[in-house]
């Protein structure tokens, strides 16, 4: 099982498909096949695995199958892959997560169907459901994931009063924002954003050098983008979505098979997702600094009163040191992850 | 020597005078008297070491006296305490803080014209001034260490637009702030606070009720208050200091022999302080909460570019966690300990 776990999170991040890994072992013991999903459009992990059984002349008739996700029920791009175990003739299947589209259309019915022992193990499903958590949300939701980074002051501050922020973060914390960007199938701005600071909106490696595989870019609203405008260039692709409803974003962006998006502002665009509390996660950076004045985090949304005081979970707080160079001192800023109050969520 | 530090623990804080404590100890190492400040008006440690040994008819002549901060060489409200050792006979002196008044007025170099063999003891001295850091910087910088208090959202934000602030922070927070609170001369705010949210500025037990001892209670600014002010009711002594200069706050506190005070805002007040660069010290008390809009914890103070932005040390990360009760759900929030980068300190 931990073999399967650790095949699933070879698994592509971001993809339009779940990391599901899969080792089939025969009686004794003796891994017989192994395999994982990598990326759609490819063979799902059952699949590639029983492929690579046949390729070496495995024959898996009596052999138990450990499989991180539920086995697909449906026929789509690939076959099912419950069907493909029943063929193969594995007597047991051990699952971790299932799947999340309903148990009634799952797979684990065709196997017992099919009279093989299928048994879902608690511990796999843990860890098999954290490796999907933004696939899994946005199959429950039919909608992605929404992460919304911010970066500024003690005082809630992103940009000083003449539009300059280069930088309130230290290195480290910047480094920490494209680690996290890249894990998105999609990066989300307001064009007030993109005319103001012009970003390139990629995910950059250490050495500022983009990296192959890169998150579509996503401008929301009406403004006409200058042709020279940087998120324009042939780095990655990008979407202009000339709209100011939230959902009508996100609907466009699940119907691309993207389940995580990394919402970075600017402030219009973060208050219009609170305001819609389409926030799933806060990403804090805060930076021990204060501006006094400048440009907010999060512009007004509606909040008049205390009772309109939007609460999170605080869930995590990570330092991140960015040591000291020839012109700058060493500085320390925490990344604060929070989430919306379970009763917000539930209500 | 560690058990002069624990006596000096026992002085009380705040209070004008340093805390101390001294140990008197025979030549065969056993403890032959023992006494710390109990407080301005009251005899000095050594002193105090002394009358013991003398109503307890005990010898001290050849003895060593340890003692955490150098014998004080004035004759002030006190004698002398260096020349009340000399008197007492004692042969050897060991010390741990020297006066930061300077060495050259120092009581070491009495005990030493005396004959007494003086040292100076480097780990007596690191927990003798950490008993006193704030009595230090004031005597060093010949004015009360400042600290600014505020508790705000995540955007920086100290109350609604409607003035409603009640609760951003959870209690365990709130009543971290009384403890913290009560160890400051003076709690200083602007008439600004004290007519929209009419304080009573005492420190509290986590009953609700008044301490014994509280700090001077400080209001700055040109407004006049109700009579029915809560700040100006009889539970602690009330000042109002019509004045707009951060230094000539400061200067009427030093002279009325505070060494440390607490600001709690309002956002105009702070700015001035931070204007002045006096604030020392800021403890930010940070909630898991967004409001978009409301009062600042700090109002504009003059920075309009990045070049202009106001960094800080990070020193101290420390979770708050307020439990849930029966209409509210847990919160965890953040006192963040900031201190000016040292390079600024020292420009």
């Amino acid at each position: 099982m931990r073999r399967a776990v650790a095949l699933a999170a070879l698994s592509p991040l971001p993809d339009a498909n779940p990391r599901v890994g899969c080792v089939i072992v025969s009686t004794d013991g003796s891994v017989l096949a192994e395999g994982y999903h990598r990326g759609a459009g490819t063979p799902h992990a059952e699949a590639a695995t029983i492929a690579q059984a046949n390729a070496d002349g495995v024959d898996l008739r009596g052999a138990t199958a450990y499989v991180t996700l539920e086995p697909c029920a449906h026929q789509g791009r690939t076959p099912s892959c419950a069907r493909a175990l029943v063929a193969a003739g594995v007597a047991r299947v051990v699952y971790g997560q299932g799947d999340p589209n309903g148990a009634a259309a799952g797979g684990a019915g065709i196997l017992a169907d099919a009279g093989i022992a299928v048994e879902q193990d608690a511990e796999l499903a843990r860890q098999g459901a954290a490796l999907n958590e933004d696939w899994t949300f946005s199959v429950t939701h039919a909608r992605p994931v929404v992460r919304w980074k911010f970066a500024a002051t003690l005082d809630g501050f992103s940009a000083a009063a003449d539009g300059t922020s280069r930088w309130i973060t230290g290195s480290t914390a910047r480094a920490d924002v494209h680690r996290l960007r890249a894990q998105h199938g999609a990066v989300v701005v307001g064009t007030g954003t993109a005319l103001a600071d012009d970003p390139q909106l990629t995910v950059r490696d250490t050495d500022g050098t983009n990296l192959p595989t890169q998150p579509l870019r996503v401008v929301v609203g009406d403004r006409d983008l200058p042709a020279d405008a940087r998120v324009l260039d042939d780095a990655a692709e990008t979407l202009q979505l000339r709209t100011h409803d939230v959902d009508a974003v996100l609907e466009v962006l699940h119907e691309r098979g993207i389940h995580a998006v990394w919402l970075e502002g600017g402030p219009t665009l973060a208050a219009a997702f609170l305001a819609a509390e389409r926030v799933d996660e806060v990403l804090a950076y805060v930076a021990p600094a204060m501006l006094g004045a400048g440009r907010p985090a999060a512009a007004d949304f509606g909040a008049a009163s205390m009772t309109d005081l939007r609460r999170f979970d605080l869930v995590d707080v990570t330092s991140l040191v960015t040591p000291a160079d020839a012109t700058t001192p060493a500085q320390t800023d925490l990344r604060l992850t929070l989430r919306p109050l379970a009763t917000r969520e539930e209500s």
